[in-house]
C-alpha cells in the first residue's frame, strides 16, 4: 500500500524563492473562516442534521465530476449507482460502487477532483494510504464507520470546517422550509439561500407557464399580468431576503440583456406564457436580467450571471438519468454587445453589483477584464466549474489582473453540492492565490506587505464585501 | 564556426527540482519504440528502399514549414526549388537551394523547425557545427555523401529510428501498391495505411464526381446509388484494413456532422454528384462523418477528425505552385453543436473511438476537454501542426488535463511527411510530457510513481491502445 | 512611510539561471535609444517646449488607464477632473485630484499602470517613498516643483529619455503646424507624424461628409469624385511624408478588406457621402484599406491596422465626457477571411509592409502567426493596449514565436499619449523580451549568442527596419 500524504507545500511553485513567500502568505490565510457565498449544498442537511448514509451515496453517486470521468472511459452510469429516471435497475450496493470507483481512481490523475478527494480522505477521514482497488474496502469501512458518528453529521462538519457563512441556491418556487428549520433550530451556523429565478424567468424551462402561475399565486398576484409578475418577484425576493439571501443567481444560455419599453415587455410576457419560441425566450430572459438589476438596486441583492452552457448535451443520458449528469458543455461567450442594454440602464450605478462568470476563458482578457475595469456595477466572479482548478485559477489571475486589478474581483466561490469538498476547494484557491502573489513579489511587481493584504482580501474580505455578508 | 550540440536537458524546465524529475522520467521513456499512428510519409520509400537524392530535395523543397518561413521573409518559392504547376523555371541546383536556406536559417530561431532540423543534423548526420552560410557547403557535402550510403536508405533509417509502426495516409482511390510491395518484400518494418476518404466525401474536391465514379467502379458498385456508394466505402475500408489500416482520417472544413434519414441522404448524394453548392457540400460531408462512424462500429477502425483549416489562402501561390504550400491558415473551431448529431447517434457506444484534433487552442478547455470528459466515444488527439511545438504541447496539457485527465488523450502523432524529423518530433513530445509530469510531481499534484506510469503511457501505451495497434 | 525602490531585477523570472541570463541580455539593451514608431503624444509639446502645468493635469486627468480604474471602483469622473463636454462642473484643483488618486493607488496593484507610474515617480522625479494618501502632498509638491524647472520641459525630457525618434498620429485634416514648428525650431529631436485617415475613410465618423469635403478641397481636388478623393489621399500622404511620416495607421471596427472594381468603388464612395448605412460603411472602410495598400506600394509608407474595438461602450460617459474615456472594449477579431481581398491583391508584394495588431489574444496562434508566417507583406505588431503588460507580452511571444519566428515581428510600440511613461513602457518590453529569450537559452532552445543578437533586434533593429526609420 502506498502512503497518502498531503504535502504542506502542495500547489506552490517549484521555485524556492516563490515557494517561501507563498508559504508565508498562505500561513496567514489558511486558517481564515470560509466564506461560501455561492453553492448548491442541500439545506436539509443542516436543518435536520441527519447522518450521511454511506461513502458511495455521499461522495460518488451525486458528484457529476466523478461519474462523468468514469462514464467517458466506458463505465455505465448504472454501475456507478446513478438513479434512472424510469426507476430502472441501477447498482444499489454502496460497497460495489465504491470498489468500482476505487478501481478507476487513476483516471483522476491531474484533475482537481483528485486533489479534493485526497483532501477529504486524508483530512476528514484520516486515511493514510492511497485509494486503489486493494484499499477500497479499508476506505469504505473507515468512511462508513465515521459517518455513523456524531462528529460527521452535517452541523459538526460545518463547524469543524470553519464555515462562517454558506449560501445555498433555491428556486422561487421553493418554500424554504429547510432554511426556516435551520433558523428555528437554535443552531448557530449561518446557512442562507440565494434567489435563482430561472424556472420562472426562462420560458424554455419545462413547465414554465405552470411555474409562473404557481409563482404568482403564491405571491398573492394571480392575474398573470406583467405588473403582477414583477410584483411576485419583489414578493419572493423579500421572502428570500428573510431567509438570509443577499444575492440572486441567473443561469442563462447567453449573457444577452434587453431594455424594452414596459408595454413591449408586457406583451412579450403574455407571448412567452402562451407559446415557446426560441427568439422570444431569449428576449424574455434578456429583459428579465435588466428587471432583476432594477430590483437589485431597490433591494440591495447582488446579481450573479452564470451564462453560456449547453446543458444536457447527451439526449440519451438526459432521458435515462435526467439533468446535471456531467454532459454540460461550455459555449463561446459574448459579453460586450450582450450586456450593453443592461449596462446602459444601470451599469453606472454603484448600488448595483453584477458578478460575471464565464466558462469561455478567452473572454477573460478580451472582454471581461476591460468591462469590469470600466463599469462601476461590474465585478468578475472567480474561475467557474471546469476552471475551478489550479491551472484555471492561474490563467484567471494572469489574464484578468493586469486590466481589472484585484479589486474588481470577488474572492472565491466553491459552487459545489459536494459538501465535504468545500474546505479542499477553498484551500486550493488560497494556495493558488498565494502562489500568484508570491511570484509577483519575487518579480518585484508587488511588495510583500501588499501581497499579505491582498492574500487576506482574496481569501476573505472581497467575498464578504462583494456579497454584502 | 560555432559548435552544434544538443544539450541532454534541452526543453526541460530551468527549475532544478523539476528538471531532475523530468530527467528521470525521460530516461525511462527516451528509448521506447516510436508509435507513429498518423502521418504523411511516402510508402514508396519503404517499398523500394531507394536512396534519397540530395539534401535540398530531401529536407527543404518538400517541407512547407521551411519554405513558408523563407517566403514570408521575401524569398521567392522558385528560388527554394518549389516546383511550379506550369513547369515554369525554378531553381534545380540542390547546392544553391541549400545555401539559400543556410543563409536564412536564423529565421527559424524559436521555432520547432529549428529543433527538429538541428536534431537531424546532429543525430542523423553527426554534424557538429551550426548551420550558417559559411558552413552550408560542409553541410551539403556531409549530408549528400551520407545519403549515398546504405545506412541512410529509408529502411535502414526506419530501423535505426526504432519505429515500431508507421501509418501513412492514402485516398480510397489509391491502389496501395506500395503497401503491397512492402508486405511482399519480406522486410519486417510495419508500415500501414490509413483511410482518408476526403476526395470521395467532399463535394468541393476538384473532380469529385469522377472520383466517386472511379471509387464505386473499382469496388464493383458502378450504379452510383447511395447504397452502392456506401457499399464501396465498406469495400475500400476492407481493402485498407488488409493493408494494415486501423484508422480513418477526415480533413473537413468544419466539424459539422449530420444524421439524415437514409432517403434524404440518398437524395443529397444524388444532388452533390450533379452540382456544387456550398451548403449541400457541407451537409454531405457532415452526413458522411456519421456514416463513417457507423462503419467504424462495424469494422473497428478508429476515426480521426482534423477540421477547420482555410486551405490555400493564397490564390496566387495555389495557381503557381499548387496545394500544401504553407498557405493553410487555421479557422475558429466549433465542436459542441457540430458534433451533436453524430454523438447522439453513436457517441455513447464504446466501440467507437473518434479522435478530435484542433488548431483553435481556445477550444481545448472550453469545448474539447469537457466533451472528451463525458462522451465515451471521444478522445483528444495531441496538439496539431502549428501547435506541435514545445509551447503548444504545454498549453495542451495545461488546458486539457484538469477536465479530461490523461486517459482521454491518445499520446503523440508526428503527422509529418518529413521522415527524418520523426524521431526529433517524438523526442520533443517525450521531453515536454516528462517536464509537465515532473512539475506536477514537484507541486505535489501527482506522486512520482504515477508520473512514471503516465510517462510510459503518454509515450507508448495510449497511442498503441487508442489506435488498436 | 514605505520606501519606493525599483529593483534592478524587476520582471525577471524568479529562477536564478534564467534571471542571470536575462540580466546579461538586458544589460546590453537597456541603454539603447528608444524607437517609438507609433504613439499619441502631442506634437505641440515639442514644438513650443512649454512647461507641463501640474502633476494632476500631466499624469492623471488625461490617462484613461488611470481614471477608468478609479471609475470602475465608484469614483466619479468629475472628481478626477475629467472635463465635461457640456462644460459642467468638474474638480479643477490639481492637489485634490492628486490626493484622490493617491488614496486609490492600491487599485493599481498588479497592473502595468502601477509599474509605469512607479518608474515615473522614482526615475523621473526621484521620489523614494511609495504613493499613498499620507505621501500625496509630498508627491504633489515634489512633482509640481520639478515641472517648473527647465529640466522637465518636453524637449529636455525627450533628450533625457534617449528617444531617437518619436512618431505622433494625426488626421489628414491636421495642418501639421506643430510638426512644422518643430522642424523650423532648429531643435534636433526627431518627432514625426503618421497618417491616420479614419476621419475621412470611416463613413461612421460624425461629420464624415464635411471631413471629406474639407480633405479634398485642401488637396485642391474639390469635385468629390472617387478619383479626386484618391488623389487627395496621395496629396495628403505626400504632405505627411514631408513631415517625416513613414507610416499610416487604421483604426477600423473590423479587419475587413475588399477589392472592388473601380466603378463599384466610385459608386460606393458617392453612396457613403450621401447616407449612413452600416453595411456600406463597412464595405467602404474595407475597400479603403486596399486602396491604402496600393498607395503604400507606390510611396513606401508602412501600414498599421488596429482593428476590433467597441469604442465608447458607455453612452452616458460618452455624452458627458466624450470619446477615449476608458470605455473602449475589445471585440473578437477575425483576420483570415477579412484580410483575404487585400492580401490576394498585394500580399505577395514585398514592397508592402502591413503590421497587424489585435486585442483578441486568441487570434495570435490561430490566425496571426500563421498568416504572418506565410504572407510576405504581413508582420505582427507588439501586444497592444490592454496587453501592453508583462503577462500580455509573455503570452504574445509564447503564442507567436513558434509559428512566425521573431523576424515577422516589429519590436515594441508604446502607443501612448502619456509622454513620461514612454521609457517605462519600453523598459518593461525590454525586460520581458530578455526574460523570454533567457528562458529559451536555459531550456537549450537558443544559444546565448543568438539571444544577444535577438535582444538587440527586438529592442531596436526590428522597429527601425520595419518602420523604415
Amino acid at each position: 500500500m502506498t502512503r497518502l500524504e498531503l504535502h504542506p507545500d502542495r500547489l506552490f511553485s517549484a521555485e524556492p524563492a516563490v515557494r517561501d513567500i507563498a508559504r508565508r502568505l498562505y500561513g496567514e490565510v489558511s486558517g481564515l473562516p470560509i466564506i461560501s457565498p455561492h453553492g448548491h449544498t442541500d439545506p436539509a442537511w443542516f436543518a435536520y442534521d441527519r447522518p450521511f448514509s454511506d461513502p458511495a451515496t455521499l461522495l460518488i453517486v451525486p458528484d457529476h465530476y466523478v461519474f462523468r470521468m468514469l462514464y467517458s472511459n466506458g463505465v455505465a452510469l448504472e454501475a456507478i449507482g446513478v438513479p434512472r429516471v424510469d426507476g430502472g435497475a441501477t447498482m444499489t450496493d454502496p460497497r460495489s460502487i465504491w470498489r468500482l470507483f476505487a478501481d478507476h481512481y487513476h483516471l483522476f490523475r491531474g484533475t482537481p477532483s483528485r486533489l479534493w478527494l485526497d483532501w477529504v480522505f486524508s483530512e476528514v477521514f484520516n486515511l493514510d494510504v492511497v485509494l486503489e482497488l486493494k484499499t477500497a474496502d479499508l476506505y469504505f469501512e473507515t468512511i462508513d464507520a465515521a459517518l455513523k458518528t456524531d462528529a460527521f453529521r452535517p452541523r459538526a462538519l460545518f463547524e469543524r470546517f470553519g464555515i462562517e457563512v454558506l449560501a445555498t441556491t433555491e428556486s422561487p418556487l421553493d418554500p424554504l422550509v429547510h432554511h426556516k428549520a435551520i433558523r428555528e433550530s437554535g443552531w448557530g451556523g449561518r446557512v442562507i439561500t440565494a434567489y435563482r429565478p430561472d424556472p420562472v424567468v426562462d420560458p424554455d424551462t419545462p413547465g414554465f407557464a405552470d411555474n409562473v402561475r404557481h409563482f404568482c399565486e403564491s405571491a398573492g398576484r394571480p392575474t398573470l399580468s406583467w405588473d403582477d409578475y414583477l410584483a411576485a418577484h419583489r414578493f419572493h425576493r423579500a421572502r428570500f431576503r428573510d431567509a438570509g439571501a443577499t444575492s440572486t443567481d441567473h443561469g442563462h444560455p447567453t449573457a444577452a440583456t434587453a431594455d424594452l419599453h414596459p408595454i413591449e415587455a408586457a406583451a412579450l410576457f403574455a407571448h412567452v406564457l402562451e407559446m415557446r419560441e426560441p427568439e422570444a425566450s431569449e428576449l424574455f430572459r434578456a429583459q428579465m436580467l435588466t428587471e432583476m438589476a432594477r430590483m437589485s438596486i431597490e433591494d440591495g441583492m447582488v446579481m450573479q450571471l452564470h451564462p453560456a452552457v449547453y446543458r444536457s448535451h447527451n439526449a440519451d443520458v438526459l432521458s435515462k438519468f435526467g439533468r446535471d449528469k456531467g454532459a454540460d458543455i461550455p459555449l463561446p461567450g459574448e459579453f460586450v454587445r450582450a450586456l450593453k442594454p443592461l449596462l446602459e440602464r444601470f451599469g453606472n450605478d454603484s448600488r448595483l453589483t453584477l458578478i460575471l462568470f464565464t466558462l469561455d476563458e478567452d473572454s477573460y482578457s478580451r472582454e471581461l477584464a476591460p468591462l469590469a475595469g470600466h463599469w462601476p456595477a461590474l465585478r468578475l466572479g472567480p474561475p467557474w466549474w471546469f476552471h475551478d482548478s489550479p491551472e484555471g485559477m492561474r490563467r484567471f489571475r494572469q489574464r484578468v489582473t493586469e486590466t481589472a486589478g484585484f479589486y474588481n474581483t470577488v474572492g472565491f466561490n466553491d459552487d459545489t453540492r459536494a459538501f465535504l469538498s468545500i474546505p479542499a476547494r477553498h484551500d486550493v484557491a488560497r494556495r493558488m492565490d498565494c502562489d500568484f502573489l508570491a511570484r509577483m513579489v519575487v518579480e518585484h511587481r508587488l511588495r510583500e506587505d501588499e501581497a499579505h493584504e491582498l492574500a487576506h482580501l482574496l481569501t476573505y474580505g472581497l467575498a464578504k464585501e462583494a456579497y454584502k455578508l
